[in-house]
């Protein structure tokens, strides 16, 4: 049982996996501390689709690089432009060599949809650190727009996705990124 | 030192809180815990400004009610329609008895910086029960516009508030608000 310090000292984003499948009971137990997180007026709007299928998973990442390239070619920036020169490359899948991809859900209609998905990964990142699982919010992956695959995922058409947290055994914990101090605008006291 | 499922049992959003202030130097650890929070491309965009002073947060609360309010008149919805009458009321401080209130904001020019902010404020709120502390996300608390007012707790003029997020030695711990199980709707394996 980790310590508050440990988590924060393991939590990393994790693009690197064992190749060892995670049980759908552990991705529901972290799941069901996800729903611990707040939420504006408790409105617990969340909503998952848990999928491990290998095939599946290279579907979604063509259809998002697709459409974040189309994007670019039309002037709009639904991704950094950083990831232009990878997201041509045919062999990249952006959710790298993970067993499990989790997207986190909701509609449409909630009007602070972003900030509740995100605390609840957050959430889903300690827990999965807690069990000895790496996580990673893939934002590359979000783009899925073609009406057939979202209904072969079993989105709602009211929903949209906030995350695609890909997760798995790390196959090493990568040295921490470099962070800044905290940036302070103002004391009033 | 608490554990995850600790951390996961005493987290609750706080609005009553002990009369006793929250010392500056301890506000500045967990806002240092809060730099270990991912962010897209590790964009680090958070910015903070903290407010202890009794006066500056009943002007803040203010400023965020007639806002909320004039949206409303308007037919535009800055805030859940529920909160209408309490906002009326000239008692209701939106940020309660809190000791201190951290806003966090960043530049209206990052793309995710509501899901920046929001990781963010999730470690805030976790650093923070570790220590003791309550914190409560009151977006009640958000709708500061007037130019002036913005000066006058340091909001660089291409920032947004994201996060307005009260810190406090808690009453008490109040129950756990009621939770549904993970809303789980496919698994494809």
């Amino acid at each position: 049982m980790m310590t508050f310090t440990e988590l924060l000292e393991n939590r990393r984003s994790i693009r690197d996996f064992k190749d060892k499948t995670v049980d759908l009971e552990t991705i529901k137990e972290i799941l069901q501390d996800s729903c611990l997180a707040p939420s504006a007026s408790n409105g617990q709007p969340c909503q998952f689709i848990i999928i491990s299928d290998k095939q599946m998973m290279k579907k979604l990442s063509d259809e998002s690089k697709k459409n974040i390239l189309l994007d670019f070619a039309e002037g709009k920036q639904s991704s950094s432009p950083n990831y232009v020169d990878i997201l041509k490359s045919e062999k990249f899948n952006v959710f790298y060599n993970a067993p499990c991809l989790i997207y986190v859900v909701g509609s449409k209609n909630v009007r602070l949809l972003d900030v509740d998905c995100a605390l609840a990964v957050s959430y889903i990142m300690f827990s999965a650190v807690q069990r000895g699982l790496g996580t990673c919010w893939i934002n590359l992956g979000a783009q899925i727009r073609d009406p057939e695959l979202k209904a072969q995922i079993g989105m709602p058409d009211d929903c949209r996705i906030v995350a695609p947290v890909i997760i798995g055994y790390p196959k090493a914990i990568p040295a921490a990124s470099e962070r800044h101090a905290p940036q302070i605008l103002r004391v009033i006291s």
